[in-house]
């Protein structure tokens, strides 16, 4: 057991998360890896949602209320960090969930969509019939139904080549990403430089609270390369502060 | 299989190794998250050795060769990736090998005890008879004979109790940790920040150059704080390159 008052509980509390799907065959071994690689990104970021990730979560909702269909696409890492607000989001947004997995295996799909079974959810995906055009194989599968018509897609914790070939097909793309720097995070159109958890959250929040009105206004405002190029120097003015703290704690 | 020509080539195939590793038992699933972290790091530092890490390097091999019972700590991790290249380093120096582990279970320390077999070279570890104060059981586990006796001892992706606990037993400990601000880099006497396969195979290098006298010039130079402060200043110019490069990309 974690004690609530550990410094970074909230932290390890997700790494047991991500051992858990993975033990449950949830989670690739892969995908612990890129938890690792996200962690570090959000230690630098502070582990807080800063001002960058508020207004592209807000973008991003505005964006999915209006669109016609739109799909959240859910791995392995999404599922085993967020199911149960996934469910909550993509109700309140009318948005399809689809399972696309980098490492597919169909025991992982059928693990995955077992999983939103628990929430009454039938989700996408374990029967593709379509495919996404310039990915191998396994890689491309899809359903017409989801993210092959979809028209907005919501990709957390995606794969940098498929982030472009989404956006080849002319849809519009929105990704959760904590490396403002990864190609995922340059290829989509809203980029929330968030953790998981905590992103998926604030877009419950905000899907309660916008309108139609509202929503059009937020998009009309919204730049995606400010918000990256905030991401990019938040992380470096925290670095700073690090080391600078760092050289007074050793003087 | 991965293409050479793939511009992060080196990395994947450590990735790769470290699945490998996991598959095979010897890696643990908190150990795949820990590689992700230091991926993230890595990439930051740009994957090669900085001077930073070069002088620590250099230090770590001229404090081993002057040790009376120098002993290197292995994990999981360690051996997945750089198994051979330790048991090469131990011979240059004179080390004992220790396997220490984070998740102790029996069955891992077996693996880990079989895989350097495989190179003809008996480690300790597994029969241990001394503990660590001040950690929790199966953490403080070691033997007499090596970790428990040792003056100077390398423990490469060490956790920051166990260092700091090595430390408080009197020992001069020298760690490789690609995060410049982890507790473990931070309590330790010379931290190398560098990429573990990268750092072991500069200290199998350097074992072969470094004589007696020079080990000492080495050692009366070297200045741990200025290292570490050294590796922080670089990851911050890095970002701040890979934003300017970033927001040309864009304009």
């Amino acid at each position: 057991m974690i004690p609530r008052s550990h410094p970074r509980y909230q932290s390890l509390i997700k790494r047991e998360l991500l051992v858990e799907g993975f033990e449950k065959g949830i989670v690739a071994p892969a995908g612990l890896i890129a938890h690792g690689r996200g962690e570090t990104f959000d230690y630098l970021i502070g582990e807080r949602s800063e001002d960058f990730a508020i207004l592209a979560e807000k973008a991003a909702v505005a964006k999915m209320l209006m669109a016609r269909n739109p799909v959240i696409s859910v791995n392995g890492n999404v599922t085993a960090l967020a199911s149960a607000d996934i469910v909550e989001l993509a109700k309140l947004l009318n948005a399809k969930i689809e399972v696309n997995l980098f490492y597919r295996t169909e025991e992982r799909v059928r693990k995955i969509v077992e999983e939103f079974l628990k929430y009454g959810v039938r989700i996408l995906g374990d029967k593709p019939d379509a495919r996404i055009p310039g990915l191998e194989h396994k890689r491309a599968l899809c359903t017409t139904e989801g993210i092959y018509s979809a028209d907005v897609v919501l990709v957390p914790l995606e794969d940098g080549d498929r982030a472009q070939a989404l956006k080849n097909m002319g849809k519009f793309v929105i990704t959760i990403d904590l490396n403002p720097l990864s190609r995922t995070a340059r290829t989509a159109h809203i980029t929330i430089v968030d953790e998981l958890t905590r992103a998926v959250k604030n877009m419950i929040d905000f899907a309660k609270e916008i309108n139609d009105k509202e929503a059009e206004r937020i998009l009309s405002h919204y730049q995606n390369k400010v918000i990256l190029a905030q991401a990019l120097r938040h992380i470096n003015k925290r670095l700073e502060k690090l080391a600078t703290d760092f050289q007074a704690l050793q003087a």
